[in-house]
């Protein structure tokens, strides 16, 4: 394979946020940025995996026409590529399907990678959709020896990248949709950092960015050199465009077998794309804000306002609205709307009752004032009336208890969907990771909506994500009051959530060990907490999981989300 | 491989209806089969793919507890085993998980088999939990070669089954879970026949039976000998222990390759389980009747039947409670539960709104009355009147439509789930597959409920159920005035179906192509239906993804039902 004189390659690295089944959208996205691209004298500009088609298209990929209309847009990002190279994810039908990179340069299609590594764990079922690849070029891009990987593909320490690396590759472009969860994207930097010491190779790791249904992809894509340092990164949480020009002298041939290689595993073979970069002048490229990483807090924080904010405006809503009881869980929510779609676009709602405490409506209002939006109050009572009144007979003789508790919440869920079909906003749902894991939270009531925001944060750190809010406010955004208060569901007289669960300090530990790290009842039992605790969680959110599966999707921020990331069988007699 | 000189072996299918996650329960099923086995004279008992965890355990596998606990109940199987072979179903952990077979002779675990396909599409993630198994032996059992594999191991002409005659099996036992959909039983028939032919074998398919959250395994257990010929068949939607002498002497040794083999695909090895029959007299078999096949809607109901009871047995409960509109969806659901859980167990309520026609009551009474169950009635216009007043405000100058009709069915489904929290019955829903798949039906509405009977059944299909359990009814269960009704939701003044949907016959033939079959709006055009039709129709199943998403489990009775087996996106731009 020919390597030629040049040292430095200068490539844009497309962090878009490209839309399911949004072929006309994403396809303007990409040109755009091509054409951004070109003006600053990319040699070659990147895209994320599937770009094309939004990841993940899950059953949309059984479609023919979906597969078949993706290719037709391919032709026109093809045809948009004069006078420089592009690597774009889209769905190769070919004799797979294959989740694939198309190699594209000057108005041709000059190459079709195929993922190796097909992910089927987690929230991921790649094995459901596509075949794997078999072979792994490497690329000549303006003289500089490429390998193209995708996702999973650079996540295995004896993946196709070794192989690429080995046979001549100095540059591994790997386009990516890596689903956030806190603390991922350190991990990534560290694994990506070791991949490109290990290999010797500069790494462009392009990673999509924006929601989709219950994932958020965070962006964050990198560049590091070929000693695992990092030369440049896409803002987390944003679409970018980071150009970078890669000193590839250190990378180009020194040590390597550049003769066409062929492992045992993975076939690599040498593909020229095009000999020598572009003879025009490059501009100088600006200089970028050092990029600073987030505090845990934030970065869920932001995670939450780009999922909400996606899943609204991705599925046609203008407005939302949501209930606030004057309570965190709703408080955080309506502040995340607020961040996410601006006040004009919130509807707060309060809908006291006979339980509510008197500073419930007071801290709504105060709440509703410090984010500017509108709220409206609707007292319960009148209807909560009605129901009791009409269910006199079945329900005489017996005590008052969930039956009645649950009629309220759902009162609350059925005015709020009222005034989504009135109004056409979209409602919110307020319960936390804690409740859902324990059923603590009413089918119909509390979880009714269509997007639920903070479904998979733990009530501890509901707390912080609120407290960190406020940090960065000008003033205290949610009340101090409502962050003091015992937490408590109000349904029925003088209810607190411990009368129902363990102080959620302890709730939440247990809950990391049994749903996030799949410990048995003894393990968590060993681990120090007590038996009856450990069992009653266990037993809690065993039971529930029926209430989890009618509940709507919610933004995943932690390593397992219910959902699924976590399936488990309703119908399921183990405990343990 | 030595073959003794027996020529009939006696074979006990075991087609037990297992429950996940219950190894006691399944133990005992176990247990109690091969004692009656053993009391029959057979030389070996069959039981069906993870017989013993219950199938499918989905992400209990992920719990090493659980697949401990798996392996600690083999052993007592193992233990159980004295005097015949046993071949049971059983996760094993090993360097796997595998999905695997335990070959056990007289108290002695003699080998492990491991299925080779493992199925990822439709309903299946098996790829999700298992590794591939990687030989298939051949036991001798009994004298007699003996194949085993597992459920989609048997479907592949080239799997292991071919290997395994071609290197001395005269028998494939089939340990299987295979989901029922309508048509499926006659299909497997089919296909194993020709198995059978094909490899020249005697085919003992062991399938399982029983409810497990949406899916129905339909038993339907099959013997065939090596020229596809119905030997013997088990109870459809039935547990069942199918005894039969299989004649060994077509298939013992007669032009097979009996030596130890090795196929470049998958090494096949010899394994002497037993080498001769037990020597004890053995039992006259007793004379079975001759198995009947259902009619489509015949099939269909028991499907329903068995899905439906076992949902309510295995997750606890007794009663269930449905709402009656006196429609033919409420009426099939009620009659359905009363063939699934018995009159005693099914509480009826009328929930009569000033929409409801005159009819609707009286209906309902009628059938309440057929049915032997109570019936409550709950009229809901005071709790309607209660919700207009406290909306009044907010919806003033507003027209009355969408929000005012959600509200009247959300306050029946509250009243429902209020019996049910008062009274721990599970609320059965009654929605059909065409409103589920159109989107005509109203979430935490007819929607709410634990379990939702019909949700796979097109509302043509609703209409020949109903004929169906009234024709083997001594009366007309469902009475006639309901089956003659034009459908309607009854949430407006003279409402009809046909006012929002295209006629049910023609809905239904769009659905069958554009959800069944994944065929492009551009190709159901082409087969002649109006292309507004077409495009309604798709439009309405893309927009309504997102309540689907909410719904509550129900049985599969199609090739694709929603849920699981059809997994799409629902923020999707895509319209094709």
């Amino acid at each position: 394979m020919a390597m030629g004189s040049v040292h430095r390659l200068r490539v844009a690295i497309a962090q878009i946020n490209a839309t399911v089944g949004d072929f006309d959208g994403n396809l303007k996205k990409i040109i755009k940025a091509i054409e951004q691209a070109r003006s600053l004298g990319a040699d070659l500009v990147t895209f994320p995996e599937l770009a094309l088609c939004g990841y993940p298209p899950e059953d949309l990929i059984l479609k023919p026409q979906f597969v078949g209309d993706n290719r037709k847009y391919l032709e026109r990002v093809v045809t948009a590529s004069s006078g420089l190279s592009v690597i774009v994810g889209f769905i190769d039908a070919g004799d797979g399907p294959y989740n694939a990179a198309a190699i594209i340069h000057d108005g041709k299609l000059a190459d079709i990678y195929h993922k190796i590594c097909l992910p089927n764990y987690g929230v991921f079922d790649e094995n459901r959709y596509f075949h794997p690849g078999k072979g792994c070029p490497v690329y000549v891009i303006a003289g500089v020896g490429v390998g193209v990987s995708i996702c999973e593909d650079i996540w295995h320490e004896d993946g196709p990248v070794s192989a690429q690396a080995h046979f001549g590759a100095g540059v591994i472009v790997n386009i990516s949709a890596s689903p956030y969860h806190y603390g991922k994207a350190e991990y990534r930097k560290k694994t990506l950092a070791r991949r490109a010491r290990d290999n010797r190779v500069i790494i462009v790791y392009n990673n999509l960015v924006g929601g989709q249904d219950e994932l958020v992809f965070d962006g964050n894509s990198l560049v590091l050199d070929e000693k695992g340092r990092l030369l440049a990164q896409g803002w987390q949480f944003a679409e970018d465009l980071v150009l970078v020009d890669l000193d590839v002298e250190p990378v180009a041939t020194t040590g390597r077998n550049t003769t066409t290689g062929d492992q045992e595993q993975w076939p690599t073979t040498g593909v020229v794309v095009s000999e020598s970069p572009s003879s025009k002048p490059k501009p100088t490229l600006p200089r970028r804000q050092p990029y600073g990483s987030y505090e845990l807090a934030a970065e869920i924080y932001h995670a939450l306002v780009l999922g909400t904010g996606d899943y609204v405006r991705k599925n046609g809503f203008g407005k939302v609205v949501v209930g606030l009881s004057g309570g965190v869980d709703s408080s955080l929510v309506a502040t995340i709307a607020v961040d996410a779609l601006g006040a004009e676009n919130v509807v707060a709602v309060a809908m006291p009752s006979r339980y509510s405490s008197p500073g419930s409506l007071s801290d709504a209002g105060l709440l509703a004032q410090n984010l500017g939006i509108s709220l409206m109050n609707i007292p319960i009572e009148r209807v909560f009336r009605a129901y009791l009144d009409s269910l006199a007979e079945p329900f005489s003789g017996t005590e008052s208890g969930t039956a009645e508790e649950n009629i309220q919440a759902r009162i609350r869920g059925n005015l709020l969907m009222a005034l989504s079909n009135k109004f056409g906003w979209l409602v919110l749902a307020t319960g936390n990771k804690s409740e859902m894991a324990t059923g603590y939270t009413t089918l119909y009531g509390d979880m009714a909506g269509g997007f639920s925001v903070i479904k998979d944060v733990p009530k501890t750190m509901v707390y912080k994500l609120a407290r960190y809010r406020n940090s960065v406010a000008d003033t205290e955004l949610i009340p101090p009051s409502v962050l003091a208060k015992t937490p408590s569901a109000e349904l029925g007289p003088d209810q607190k959530d411990t009368d129902t669960l363990p102080p959620y300090e302890l709730l939440d530990s247990v809950l990391t060990a049994y749903v996030e790290e799949d410990k048995s009842v003894e393990q968590i039992i060993r681990q120090g907490v007590a038996p009856e605790v450990v069992r009653k969680v266990a037993r809690l959110v065993d039971a529930s999981e029926y209430k989890r599966r009618q509940a709507p999707p919610g933004v995943k921020i932690t390593t397992k989300a219910f959902g699924r990331d976590r399936r488990l069988p309703i119908t399921n007699k183990f405990r343990g």
